[in-house]
């Protein structure tokens, strides 16, 4: 059985001078406080501070990453005890789901969840032995033991992993009672909203009626036009924001956008307001809403986001049988250079305004992010996302990307996880890779090491608090 | 003149702590049967066992990925002997195409097929010196003399090559007459047909109508509906798997999928009986035929294979001169999400059913196949095909895909050939890229070794078998 | 301060046998001559030859990719002395634009003009130290005392560097009366034109319709049809080549192609002259105008280089201000293979017909343009454009296109550049990639070292003259 050892220079080129180099960068990193800016940690944990029920609820159910890859090797979600929509019954015996998880565990081999898992089991909860049929309950036991004591409350282990600052995704109308839990606990982490319209900004979501309600209750009055909308909204912005929010979210299926007349986008809420949405309207509607967010953002200077590209749900099956996150999402091609145009037109100079641009389609990166990124002072490049998180795909994002944009045009790292215990994880991965890259440019003398070092840190740690504002 | 030494390490890191390992997983696999479950050899050759005729016959003629090179370099193909459709005489003296093959064998140098006839020439035939203008006909001379020995013969040459599995490509209505009498000469070796229906699947193709006649003949019943087309091809369908068949394969334009009702199919089916098909009807007939496949697929268990996004015969010229597949099909961009998105609602979830889906268009590894293919169980992805089948191909396939659908979501080597001596240079030479690739993540530590030696026979061997049932 | 010594083998991979071989090939072509095809350096800096004003106006100013970057970071371009359309008042003094560009030189770290203004700083003009706020003006200094002295004139430069022969891009009408002086100097330098008729070829283009009047001057008689057009047209390729020219330029933004009839073009036209061109005229003609143009090179035998892809003047705003060429042009999506069909069917077979293609998007490399090489006889590669000339860029060129095309379909290197000192830097690092990259296929054992430096040669010297009929 192997032994976990994790190496001291994983994931670094095994050419001598390459590794020495990237030693000597990820050094000046590694100790750095993390910065998370976006992802999707439930603030909850953190006001209820109690212990991970198991290590099945731990790591497994949360992680579409995990679930997924198990499921297209024909492993049924309900034995997986993933919840089903409807209530049906899904296994629940955490032990039983975890023997499955162990003895596919090699199923991860090559992918960033297997490194990222392999991180956790041993550098965080200190397990011995890669996980696999025949220790899978002895690994269990000890995880839930180590879950069972106090060095593992996710409060203490938020301080453990050193994290500066952690931005969670919020509705637009929810009332972030967590985050003032928080707040007012005398726990002095650091933990802020975002602000995510999306249901409220897509007229084709089944929540955008009920979100419509409620948002009228929060402003006191019932959302009968889109003037009273956009008030509304923008009231929430100002919630969000003293809140800590620096930041705004937008997962759009594209990013085009294009801003309506008043009148035309009036008939298209109200008509939204009846049920009566064309597809048309919904496309417009979503269009005009990233021009309104970002003449938002230019006032008022939260950060804006765009993850643009995913098409959500492709399996019909399996979203009807457990809803939305169960690892169907799949990336579609992208177009930026006529689809940002007009909102980079009116809003790209600004320097009030920023936006941070994110792809799942990697061909764009050298052919329109990176241009668009290395000229338009407003516009930014977000980190490899989702799938694109992984060894290749940073090195491949840094290759395409800094020739054109440069390093000053990137933001860091974002974990986007749900994952709680992965963000450390992640975090190394990251500045390895990055240590990495930068090492193979000291390597063939493009920069020198003091560059390189002074790169590493702005990666790791100064370009993403600047550039969100953190 | 360079002697022909081909390195023991040849296109392995030269990063020694790489090539150390990629020798020790290679080590591991070379000796391995090849199982060559999808290509287009000539089932004609092992049925006649007679030898092949002369060297340009061999190596040149059949082997667009070679005469094209030439072709682009200003020789006429007329020149090359390449058989012309209306019998207008080309060169016949296989000793002068053979001069001009030799004096331009440096175009061939960077490229796959230059390793892979280094490896014929070197390997299997002992030519001991690099062709050139100068060797041109010693070489020939000392290949017609072992072409002309017995264990040069075809099926001496399987057996050298120990070649556990070989399937051909078929016509629907092909009477397997070659693969039957395989099947009775008392030679054991294992050659199995496959099902590819597209001439009676694409309603633009000129050979629809007389294969429609065909078909029906072998059903012993004119085919005049939908119905009786459908009856026919599942009696074909039963034919191909009682002759050993285990796979369809589908080269269409595009994966567009979409099933249509049994009225409207009808009257596309009854206009093309008429020759009246539209665009439009050529278009959703297709789709709707992959929806149909897939269904038999998952009735009986045939592996369905999808070849989709060459624009064939791109060179009006040449193909009516010279027909088809003479190095003029050139790939178009893809879209799988939005394509494949009925069928695999449909059939994708289903585990009696299994798509291994190719592609030329390498943007769509990351963006939608790794993530597709890590996501539905039925789904796998067919190894780097046709230009992409070369060193950088290779690696860049994997590169692109493993960390997303990992290792178990593909499903081994396809040489995918017309040029039988060819097979053994392909496999050794996809051996040694997933060795090297799998050095490399063990160099890194990522996997450790007896891991990566595991993964290593799975690509080699074990994943071919086992996803197209061999 | 870090001290400038710009490594021998910079570039180079870091491990020792690639490195060998990168450096034994490098040597075998870094004293060749250099053979520039293709750019936009002025070629009345070469008829005065008068010195260069100041290094603000040497290096930054003409330089869109170096303002693009600062721009990107909220550096205005008043304050970098950009000159404005309308005259208003931007930055004069060049010592102060300097300061600004040394305070953010650590912006173009890891950026091929970071790698470029190293060469020029220290390679041309022997600065001793790294460019940064504190040395700004030392260095400004030092810059302009070798600006003044006699060996750093334009025509002393251009001996210098090596120049055997350098093409401009002049449009159709001009009448190139600096090459007429520089001819008639007595000076030996060779500078030769290229004919590119963009503003004359599309509808759209403000200058469109003075252009014409200018160009029915040339012609002696008003351009009142298409036939007048073409015969003027012809006529001035004419003129071009008399003056040296061997090639015309396409900077479409499809490389759509398709030939109209007689009556429709000249109907086209004839809207066209009364400026009521529609969109679809626009498209059409210049659809055409690619036919004309290659039915034209095939007869008097000019290279016809595509130059595709470019959303000109994305930023509206710093259009209006600045004018064109401001760093604000952004790739789009290509297709080729649809696009150029028409044009390859009636003459990619033809064999006095020569097109040379380019791309920004690079996954067209290998799944379009590649399989096109490598088949029409008339087509060729041009190497890596724009933002993809690069180190990594060229690597990927390289990569994505040798193993179908092979070397010989591609033509050596471009530096299409503007800023003339930036010329050897660039052919340099061009040389230095490529070796890098014959060093990695060596050290793979994939050709041999002799066969590695007959194909450097090739790549950085004869090929370039060959395809370009230099």
């Amino acid at each position: 059985m192997p032994v976990y050892s994790l190496h001291k220079d994983r994931f670094f080129d095994p050419d001598p001078t390459v590794r020495k180099f990237a030693s000597e960068i990820y050094n000046s990193t590694k100790e750095l406080p993390i910065v998370s800016p976006h992802g999707h940690v439930d603030p909850k944990i953190f006001a209820d501070n109690h212990p991970f029920p198991n290590p099945t609820e731990l790591f497994l159910i949360p992680d579409h990453y995990l679930f997924r890859m198990l499921y297209s090797q024909g492993i049924s979600l309900e034995s997986l005890g993933i919840p089903s929509v409807n209530g049906k019954k899904v296994e629940t015996d955490p032990q039983k789901i975890w023997k499955i998880f162990a003895e596919n565990y090699y199923l991860f081999n090559g992918t960033p969840s297997g490194v990222w898992l392999d991180y956790e089991f041993n550098q965080v909860f200190g397990i011995k032995e890669k996980l696999n049929s025949n220790n899978a309950i002895k690994i269990y036991d000890e995880l839930q033991e180590k879950i069972n004591s106090p060095e593992f409350l996710p409060r203490n282990l938020f301080d453990k992993f050193n994290i500066e600052i952690l931005a969670t995704t919020d509705c637009v109308i929810d009332d972030l009672t967590f985050h003032k839990e928080i707040k007012t606990s005398g726990w002095n982490g650091k933990i802020v909203p975002c602000f995510r319209p999306d249901s409220l900004t897509d007229l084709s979501s089944n929540m955008w009626m009920p979100n419509i309600i409620k948002l009228g209750e929060k402003f006191g009055s019932e959302i009968t036009s889109y003037k009273k909308y956009i008030q509304a909204l923008e009231e929430r912005r100002k919630f969000f924001k003293e809140m800590g929010a620096t930041s705004t979210d937008h997962g759009v299926f594209s990013p085009f956008t294009q801003e309506l007349s008043y009148n035309k986008v009036e008939e298209i809420f109200q008509r939204a307001l009846k049920g009566d949405s064309t597809q048309e309207d919904v496309k417009l509607f979503t269009a005009h809403m990233l021009m309104e967010m970002a003449r938002m953002s230019s006032e008022d200077g939260l950060v804006m986001q765009i993850h643009p590209g995913s098409y959500r749900n492709h399996n019909q099956i399996v979203f009807e049988k457990f809803g939305a996150d169960k690892g169907c999402d799949i990336p579609i091609k992208m177009d930026f250079t006529f689809n940002l145009k007009e909102l980079l037109n009116k809003y790209g100079n600004n320097p009030n305004y920023t936006l941070i641009i994110f792809t799942l389609d990697e061909s764009t990166y050298s052919r329109e992010l990176a241009p668009l990124a290395g000229h338009y002072p407003a516009m930014k490049l977000g980190p490899a996302w989702w799938f694109l998180d992984s060894i290749e795909g940073m090195t491949r994002y840094r290759e395409l990307v800094t020739e054109t944009a440069g390093f000053y045009n990137t933001v860091g790292f974002n974990d986007d996880t749900r994952a709680f215990v992965s963000i450390p994880a992640r975090h190394d991965l990251s500045r390895r890779v990055d240590a990495n890259y930068l090492a193979k440019l000291t390597a063939k003398h493009i920069i020198n090491i003091s560059e390189a070092i002074e790169i590493g840190y702005q990666l790791a740690y100064e370009l993403v608090k600047k550039t969100y504002k953190l």
